[in-house]
């Protein structure tokens, strides 16, 4: 590709710059605006009088740093699976992830601040980010090997945004209930990833389609991101909940729900595949499902039934959904969803959302007892009916889809710039125009630390 | 292998079925039998007037979530190091454990609540389920690569109840102590397997030992495993104890014995290795052994002393068995142990019993003062003595073996039923006979998502 | 290699025999001076009227978990980029820390327990001992495949002397704070590696050149271990604080300063880089120097912009470092530092340190409140001003690299001994001669679990 690397290599400078002006313009607006809150400041926390055992620091941390592991392990290795795009798969999750965890900071702080003149941080902030991180990322998983950093960056700035936007119009202007985010993370990511996806459609994207498959090991380093995801899911539901019975019980569910989409998922995989045999693609995403469709429903009193119900439900929708609908996807619809996102996170998304809205309708005093003000304050209250709330869940689907689909139209639009540092068809799904790559054998191995520009497969 | 594939494919049902099957017949279960304990349901919780600090889960599920890494994690990739059964390793113990716990809840459930019409379920039932997971995966070690998925779902269901009925017996009707399941989960798990091993004996395997051997690859994801059950393991013993001080004795023996057994793996492997060369089936395995064998007497008064010798002698009987035993259990015995379960599982399990009879029988009132309620309640309000205690102890060891071998010897049978689908000894430790397989080097991955056979390495 | 073998493998009983005394003689130590503390035993919980709520464990064991996580994971993947020393980089992170946290709990026990004939152990003995492996490791870093596992021994048992007693001089001699140590592990660490490494200079080293570089594989397992030290380091830094408003501040700084080093990171990658691309050892190294760089300031008032102005600017450093500076490091200061630690723990450590003074300065009684005495006690009860806290601070730098350099020089020659076993120049970097290494590939896996010598690779 002669040429090629030089006139790249000075667009390659978007990345840099964006960094740097990014990273800076945060940090000014963390120094005015930012600062500990009652559980981080020592003058504040010790002038309340405070027991060290109540900070909440105790009840949310672990929970925090579950959903941190799924996040930057999870998102990052089950990306992993292109077997030419791993360095960027886990790199770039990892570049907009940080980035997304403290600008989210700024956005969720500036919707939800309204009374202060500062936003104020501790664990449940960093909840908050982490959990527009991992919308961010799922958008990603649309996307993902057909954009370059400097475009991912850009969607980020501007994703988080329009996650913030989305978030507060559901919970708080409709005091929506959506505590593990099958809305405002799941369906909200992964259509606007979809529309991204359709409004930057490659139609030769087959020139690299060689490059859009796994290796044995790339799919086992994507099963680690599997596993970690799959086993911390309980602790994401239930993170940003009310204390006591309600995270206790939104682990629980998840857990039930996990388990079941993973039965369904295997008992699928193999009828619709080739011979009986299992797909791994089946296995490292649909088995998740689970996690997705309780996220609206995983705090309520969902009954441990209704959460193997909803995992197999779940599961198998997402299972058929790689077989059958991811193809019709591309060919009919025109969106190119690399990790099938839309299996793993839209259907189980709306799924989740259609779900809350039943168990919403279905709420009695009877029971939630005194609960019922810590899962639907406004039915307690008497402000809502039982229904009316569940009214107002759907709403909130439909506006999650809408932001969703027309943030993703203009974001997309943005990113066709023509200026803008983009893979040529025939180049996506390849780590060696973002990253210096080593050989993959080690008899090609020939990338000392020191050395400058290691010498890669041709 | 003209005609093989169709045939297998028809046999292939099975797995799918019995998911399907098995998934359906816990939920209705689930429906009729399951309920929300007073610490996850919204109405009981809240009616009890408690502070939400005090919810159980706060004491149990960081706990619970690192014994929840280990099953899915540990375990699963811990078994990878078979070069070409990756897949298998990893995606059977997801299936495997995914409906064990599900029906696992259910038999605990039905001989613990005896009182009750109900099987109430929150943190503790999380715990006990993944525990007899745990158990489970044990026994897939000693048969791994030698059986088809539907056996081992077959061998699940039995098993489980196996586990919940000795496990009754053990902690229930002798009040046997065995926090850490040195007895209930590492001997019977092991035997159990081992048991079944010799029932399915396949005195032809040879035709598949050039893929019963590792990779450098397969060896660095199996090492994950190892890592993670390690630093785990003083979790995943304290998990179920009491809380306060014997949760917190529990990891901290557990935590001496690991390192030590690692510092004896290590010795041993070097001393028996040719040219003093260390054997990475030695690291990976033994160095484990420090953790089963505290599993009855980490939350006794061991002694900081006490679970540094445990460990030590733990791994070098350990080491000393992948390298002596092994060979012997399979020219001798006919058992073809493909993990070497016997020595980290069996043998550490049976030497944790013992020690937790020898601990048992020195307990006096003066080293546990009033936590002796809690370690040893029958002999704190004097219905037993420390003696007669640490017979019962002993006695549960023989019961657990009997379970073991009884259980293993009738399952074994049932699997080997013939129209169950079972690979061919030719085709052992091959994950391509039940998953569509990539290539392993990039220029043969030629398997894009949507494509519905890969072209796969003949 | 005609010969070598056979004296490699006499020499090759150093390391079962400094296993089986080291551990023998720790053992024996721990039956002498090692008891339970308050928090652990059974008699004096029980005996102080305690709630188990209050036990030490609910507030310490989730953020020793990741610490440990952290140290045997994360050092340990980190390490394996060296394509062809994975089983060593994790095999001997693993023994080392195994031993270390022993040995560890022994030497601070001792330091630290003047007015008791005991050492009392429980959570907080187990974090200062892992934090202690964690300085081990990073010297490890420094002398990465230059040395066998019986030399890395014997640094440990004095590595872990010296810094024990370093520990000692600046929190209980002279008052210094260090809580995520900064000065005390990172700067510690590395200064002593370096020096070790300078000591132990090997001239025609090029000759392992071609085994000092990464596989695209071996990069990815590389990123597992820095994932996940980056997600757990806000538990690293926050584990030994105060409880309450101290540890939920400690993680929140450490948790911004990480994401804006990330961040720096990737920019001057790109910058520096041939053709704008990414370089993945910076990304895997210095995305973490920010964890580092508040390491002494991360439990003060730093403020979250303080925390993302650290992050930059130690990202910033540390892969210019990377680019810059470790070649000058080899070619002018006869320093061969195969993991680059200079750059993520030397030069991040002194900045942290220097950022202390920074901050210690700037205290007032204002800005802490009643908080003041958990982190300047002295401060607060107004034993020393600000100002001379800070000025202790700076000394206690120059304390750390005193120790380091002195101790790193005398631990140099004595690694030098002839009769240790050392590889030679042509082996570094080379598992094979500390293991037994199967095939590469699946078609040259020929070593089955139960055979002796694999036929490995020539």
């Amino acid at each position: 590709m002669p040429g090629t690397p030089r006139r790249a290599a000075g667009r390659r400078l978007q990345l840099p710059l964006l960094c740097l002006i990014f990273q800076g313009a945060t940090a000014i607006l963390f120094a005015i605006f930012v600062r500990y809150n009652r559980e981080t400041d020592a003058a504040l926390w010790h002038g309340g009088n405070h027991s060290s055992a109540n900070n909440e620091f105790y009840f949310r941390y672990p929970s925090f740093q579950d959903v941190h592991a799924m996040v930057f392990v999870g998102f990052g290795f089950l990306m992993v699976f292109l077997h030419r795009y791993g360095f960027s798969s886990v790199g770039f999750t990892f570049l907009l992830a940080a980035f997304a965890l403290q600008w989210s900071t700024l956005v969720q702080g500036f919707l939800h601040s309204s009374h202060s003149s500062h936003i104020h941080v501790g664990v449940q902030s960093m909840v908050n980010a982490d959990f527009c991180a991992g919308a961010l990322l799922i958008s990603l998983g649309a996307i993902l090997g057909k954009t370059g950093p400097a475009q991912l960056l850009l969607m980020a700035l501007l994703e988080v945004v329009l996650f913030g936007a989305n978030e507060f119009v559901l919970l708080h202007l409709l005091g929506v209930r959506d505590a593990g985010g099958s809305m405002t993370i799941h369906a909200f990511g992964a259509y606007f990833g979809l529309v991204l996806s359709r409004v930057l459609y490659r139609p030769r994207l087959e020139k690299s389609k060689h490059r859009q498959s796994s290796t044995y090991h790339s799919d086992l380093f994507a099963m680690i991101g599997t596993i970690f995801l799959w086993i911390f899911w309980p602790s994401f539901n239930s993170a940003p909940t009310s204390l006591g019975d309600t995270q206790h019980r939104t682990a629980l569910n998840t857990y039930y729900s996990l388990a079941a989409s993973t039965l369904s998922t295997f008992a699928l995989s193999a009828l619709v595949g080739g011979g009986g045999r299992l797909n791994m693609v089946h296995i490292q995403n649909a088995a998740l499902a689970g996690g997705v469709v309780v996220g609206t429903s995983g705090e309520m009193m969902l009954t441990p039934f209704g959460a193997l119900a909803a995992g197999f439900l779940a599961g198998t929708v997402s299972t058929l959904g790689y077989k059958f609908f991811t193809p019709i996807l591309e060919s009919k619809f025109k969106v190119q969803d690399t990790c099938g996102v839309h299996n793993l996170h839209g259907m189980p998304g709306i799924l989740g959302a259609l779900l809350g809205v039943l168990v919403t309708a279905l709420a009695t005093h009877e029971a939630y007892g005194d609960g019922l003000q810590n899962i639907f304050p406004l039915i307690a209250e008497g402000q809502r009916s039982a229904r009316s709330q569940a009214i107002y869940q759907l709403f909130g689907l439909f506006v999650t889809l809408a932001f969703a689909f027309v943030g993703g139209s203009l974001v997309g639009l943005l990113l066709r710039l023509p200026f803008l540092d983009s893979p040529p068809d025939s180049q996506c799904y390849e780590d060696q125009i973002y990253w210096e790559v080593p050989g993959e054998h080690s008899d090609e191995a020939q990338a000392p630390l020191s050395m400058e520009e290691p010498d890669t497969r041709a």
